[in-house]
């Protein structure tokens, strides 16, 4: 089993925001928009993120609209932002940089 | 190629929407939520529904929130609801009622 | 964490594979094809199996022929059939029966 | 409409395969053995060239064990090597090699 979603403080979510490229805190979820190439790239990169998801049993809001995806992340049971947030958005930076550093390559 | 996509006039649109079991016009777009038994089957729907629309190039605008989809058809191109909306509507249910039919079987 | 893997010997093999509809001992690997109306609804089988494979970190061999799936599961660590692939084999069939009950209904 | 398949001859499916990355002719069929980093990488390529195949209509053969994905490809209607193989292969190579570069970036 995974260990219980711990919520974070202000203070400490600031901290992790500064390490998240990208990611800021809107309406008391942790946010960010990514930008691909067309649709196909950005459902791929919302399948590799679900596989990875459901390992932690955490899940993201999100919207897609064609090219775009838009992700809000919080944690229900702990009625805020939590260390799964965190580790979800730098998954997600992880699976969509390493795209974008290719595309522009 | 496809042909074009036509926009349609309240009266067609009024017509479609009775035949699109639990889709309704909100705010100018043809909406729908979809409520399936967990994530995965959820994911499984964006998948399956992303396939078929590539297939005639019209892509939905959609959120998912764990077991929730909700989707907004709208055609950009002709500033309005079109055939191409009704035709990817029509789909989806298909796609979902496929599920449901079962897990409710 | 998930317990590790246990390798079945021929009897306790035998008792699961009469359990799992469709399944059989083939080359020492739990094995079963699975048909389905198209590609579209292939794939979208592979998409949510992949998801919650992870989840047990077992994941299958398999091959895909429009829409046709075929899968040999096999624990590497143990050099054998064991319980995870049983799991697997057990969850393959219950997200491919609920699509196939559903679509000849 | 796309227009259909065209048989390739030796010299025409030579010349195509050295333009081709990593593909070779087995047993009368084009094909590649791709590694990814994961399972998840392996599978989120499945799904980008999944909904890409589907556009043009035309499906690859292949399987999958973890991180790598076997393709083999040729063309029913021909009973041979056409010009939509090709087209496809040219595809996963660029889906792949978007992800590869960015990998070892």
């Amino acid at each position: 089993m995974e260990p219980e979603p711990k919520r974070m403080n202000d203070a400490e979510i600031s901290a992790a925001v500064a390490q998240l490229d990208g990611w800021q805190v809107v309406d008391g979820m942790l946010s960010r928009e990514y930008e691909f190439s067309d649709f196909v790239e950005a459902i791929g990169f919302m399948m590799r993120v679900s596989i990875w998801a459901q390992t932690i049993n955490h899940h993201p809001e999100w919207s897609n609209i064609y090219n775009l995806v838009r992700v809000g992340l919080r944690t229900h049971d702990v009625d805020g932002i939590s260390d799964y947030d965190v580790r979800l958005a730098a998954k997600m930076n992880e699976l969509a940089d390493r795209w974008r550093t290719a595309s522009n390559g």
